[in-house]
């Protein structure tokens, strides 16, 4: 467990200090459970240094990690009525965008919705308003291109601050690869549901 | 994202709802990131289902993981204050175990400490004390002998009621592999590290 060993020192001119501040932009992919989970475990570090945190789920359905949100959000309140931690503020794009009007034309095409959800980010890594973003199934908006890969790493590449971005999902487009800090691939070994096995309450969700 | 989809009906004469019920043995092994994390995002799941938690860390060194612990005690708190969520008990062996005197002898030795951790945690499988179980880092006494793998598991398999246990690691023994309901490997693709940066505040702690 080598915790700040490294395996080379680089020569960019940076002090160990200005390296340690640098913002880490971390992809989770492959077939494997976790890449989620995982994001949301580093939420749970990002809230105890106090990190404003946002999370962007750009997925269909409001039923998917419905734990991990509760508690999120009352991690929230707990910030709210104490100060402990950090702010939380969590997005998801199956029943609209917060920030958009229920009747809003974007909320009938998947694709269209991304889009917003993506150009609401873009705005808010430029406003520096959070300091650890979730951006939890973004390969496949990314993958379908429904957005456009390059402009999206060219935006997190640019991204002012010390602001932290964590992108998850399968398949992770090569060039979002390649721009990252830290690659994960979650590989399945062995998986319940192979065993006809059903997901279940306080485990999958 | 085919959640409730299972690739079979196993002939093991259950309902579904005894299916769903049944415990989740889950183990994070692998090189990679993430193996911890995910273990303590599963966690904030299972809090939220009002599970009561408990986190077993295998390690020396009493630094790691200081924000998940941080952040699962909050969620403790406000259980304790609130009854929101469910009870978090955090133990970890570098400090010598809470429930062991600070003078015990178990404590001088790392192989002793790491028995008397699992000696605990069968006590508490066998009394049903948690619905959640952690066992951070279990992976390295069982490699190194310390602890034996074919009791673990003997113990894990017969373990009595709904209760879930994750265990993470590198190198896990196969036969904790072939006994467990859920295998993720977690492979590193890429990692700060490697270009010389070090770890930071909210990222890796």
């Amino acid at each position: 467990m080598p915790q700040g060993k490294v395996e080379s020192v680089p020569q960019d001119g940076l002090t160990t200090r200005q390296r340690r501040n640098q913002p880490v932009l971390a992809v989770h992919t492959g077939p494997g459970k976790g890449k989620s989970t995982a994001a949301f475990g580093m939420a749970m570090r990002a809230w105890n240094q106090g990190f404003p945190i946002g999370v962007f789920q750009f997925v269909k359905s409001a039923k998917w990690k419905v734990g991990e949100e509760a508690t999120m959000l009352a991690l929230n309140e707990l910030y709210e009525r104490t100060g402990a931690g950090g702010p939380v503020e969590w997005h998801k794009m199956g029943q609209g965008w917060s920030w958009l009007r229920r009747d809003d034309d974007a909320e009938q095409d998947h694709a269209e919705a991304a889009r917003a959800g993506w150009a609401e980010i873009s705005r808010r890594l430029s406003a520096q308003q959070h300091r650890f973003y979730v951006l939890d199934e973004f390969t496949y908006p990314l993958k379908w291109g429904w957005i456009d890969t390059e402009e999206v790493v060219a935006t997190l590449l640019d991204r002012p601050g010390n602001q932290h971005v964590v992108i998850t999902g399968r398949d992770a487009p090569q060039a979002l690869i390649d721009a990252a800090d830290l690659v994960t691939e979650m590989t399945k070994i062995k998986h319940p549901m192979d065993a006809g096995r059903k997901g279940q309450r306080g485990i999958e969700w």
